[in-house]
């Protein structure tokens, strides 16, 4: 742990069957105008929306609804948002769906209370918080973003065609989250394994950077260890509970400061996979995916002895007899064979990319410096025709 | 994750190097008053009682403070901390040392508005905390308890001779803890190894409890190697900042709710242990070290899988041909070796203790029921005649 840090994170969490059953204690921390923030009404079809407004008028809150948040929450919704906080003086935003919803949520936050134009100081100028935040809470439907107990908010500017993601302090983490791993029971299996590379990709962020010796990187490992094994469960039943809630809370942990604590981080695969996103409007997770297999073949050799231990311990590969050159690879295709036994999509083309995307998606890509190795456009071009 | 949980940790963490420079800004989020609590007076003669005194008295502080708090921390020293803080008004008790400093400060800070006998009621009746407590931070000089984020306080009662800890709820936690791993190069080795057993305890007592699939056991396997890797360099080197920065953290970790969540847990190693402690004031984790050799010889057999697992994933025991039970023994005689290799003292006849006092300490443990076996009196005995 050479990397000094500073690690705070006060999101009560409440995790499992009878989670729902603490909201109305929780709500009474805030005051009476309550924004239910939610998605495109699959929380009207499962019962849950019905569920959360009986809490909610129990005990007493006026209730306003921002509805319609999409799987890439925009600059557009966040405005809308914002207006509406600020005309009904929101006191508490109770965020109920997957990451978009909480991030799109955090937005609105972080933004109400700011005086001038919000997009451009908190998602392209990266400037401080410097306003009060409006608190925000939310109930998970879909694991996946961890973004229910993290200070990320990632919006996506149509206009502009850029998908920007910032950490904020943790006073703008959600103050709780309930996580009933039941409410991810009727996900389609397309947005369920798609949250499951979202949370594996996290972590392997975080894994490939430096060389030294991190206790951070073998909690990473057994993070891993536990999203494969239980991801073969749920792929084959996706009603299984122990599974299901493995990987809820294992999503969670994974996009979580803790997770990242005293490493240097690469983060190159979501940059590039939010600017394919920008263009196709593709699952977070499957973008990820798709990028993720030839950007690592790619890779690998700057950072040899960590793919190795990657391919050891994450994937059990036996080296006796084999070269690192031949054991590192041999972890890459592991992790490939898992995306086709989840029936992942590592296709670009199939997440609705053109070629002719793949130059502006390129040349569109933020290049970070935390990696094995820094990327060109050039590079990223190879590995967006590779992943096409 | 079967077993529903909540789970909070307000504590903010500053780790490293630099990590004392963030005091005089922490300090000012409080009242004038502090009382610095610490141990027998090591930090002055390292120097970290002038930078503390300095900084305090630059952030205008009055201080009023509490020394010589000991190993074991004592009813009558909590006592003596209680009065201090009720006749000067404390605002916030700066706790700077190990977990026995830790956990008496936070025993003074839930006791000092208490209006009954705060023994009977927090420690020997378990009732629930229903008074406001007093803020407590801590500067951490000796890794092991995990006393620096969690919400514990282990104090003896020498008159009744019962050594008994409890979790209280989260804003009893530390506000936040400072962690430089330097701080803890000066510890004897003894100290040290002492500190190292203690972390491991704290991962077993969770992880050897139920069999299902839990994504805890996970982390608690990877969390575990890491402790393993670390603790053989600070062997040979105290001063490698790497290993001591990683055990620093690792030992935070595993006594944190974190690592037990959805969880039953063991946890008999430590009431034994405890009773071993009230008898002979012997060193923590070399108690710890001493009982659980016998205890996981005397019920592997009851989680047997478990135990293959722990030897497999942990100690990296290969099982080719072998039987289950031999599997498991060997993890066991790895965990035994490894105790050896480190200068651990398993032995309880070192650590103090006298024949006639085994069936005392046999007959006063706290017997709990979140293991593989519950134990009686008389098995408790038989493993403190094997420890012995």
């Amino acid at each position: 742990m050479n990397i000094d840090f500073t690690y705070e994170n006060p999101t009560a969490i409440h995790f499992g069957k009878n989670s729902l059953d603490v909201l109305g204690d929780e709500l009474k921390k805030y005051g009476d105008t309550v924004m239910l923030a939610y998605g495109k009404g699959a929380i009207k079809r499962n019962g849950l929306y019905d569920s959360v407004m009986k809490i909610l008028q129990d005990g007493g809150k006026k209730v306003v609804e921002l509805s319609g948040i999409m799987a890439n929450p925009t600059y557009k919704k966040v405005v809308e948002g914002v207006e509406l906080v600020r005309k009904n003086n929101v006191d508490l935003i109770l965020a109920v769906g997957g990451g978009s919803v909480i991030d799109c949520a955090k937005a609105i936050s972080v933004s109400a209370h700011c005086e001038e134009d919000y997009w451009k100081r908190y998602w392209i100028d990266f400037k401080p918080l410097a306003n009060e935040v409006v608190p925000v809470a939310s109930i998970l439907t879909l694991a996946g973003t961890g973004s229910e107990m993290n200070a990320g908010s990632v919006i996506t500017n149509e206009e502009q065609k850029l998908k920007m993601g910032r950490v904020f302090p943790a006073n703008v983490n959600p103050k709780f989250s309930i996580l009933n791993p039941e409410y991810t029971f009727t996900l389609p299996k397309y947005q369920m394994v798609s949250g499951i590379f979202d949370m594996m990709s996290h972590l392997m962020e975080s894994y490939f950077s430096n060389e030294d010796d991190v206790t951070t990187d073998y909690l990473i490992e057994g993070l891993l260890r536990s999203i494969i094994h239980s991801a073969r469960k749920a792929v084959q039943d996706p009603k299984d509970y122990e599974a299901r809630s493995n990987l809820m809370w294992s999503s969670t942990l994974a996009m979580n400061p803790i997770m990242g604590l005293s490493k240097k981080q690469d983060w190159e695969v979501h940059m590039i996979e939010h600017q394919v996103g920008a263009y196709t409007d593709c699952a977070h997770g499957m973008g990820l995916a798709a990028v993720s297999l030839p950007y690592y073949r790619y890779i690998y050799s700057y950072g040899l002895d960590k793919f190795v231990r990657y391919a050891e311990n994450v994937w059990n590969i036996d080296g006796t007899g084999k070269t690192k050159e031949e054991i590192a690879l041999a972890g890459i295709d592991a992790l490939e064979a898992f995306t086709k036994e989840c029936g992942m999509v590592t296709s670009l083309k199939e997440l609705g990319a053109t070629e002719e995307m793949l130059p502006q998606i390129a040349n569109s890509t933020v290049i970070l410096d935390g990696g094995y190795k820094k990327m060109t456009a050039g590079e990223i071009l190879d590995i967006l025709k590779k992943a096409y």
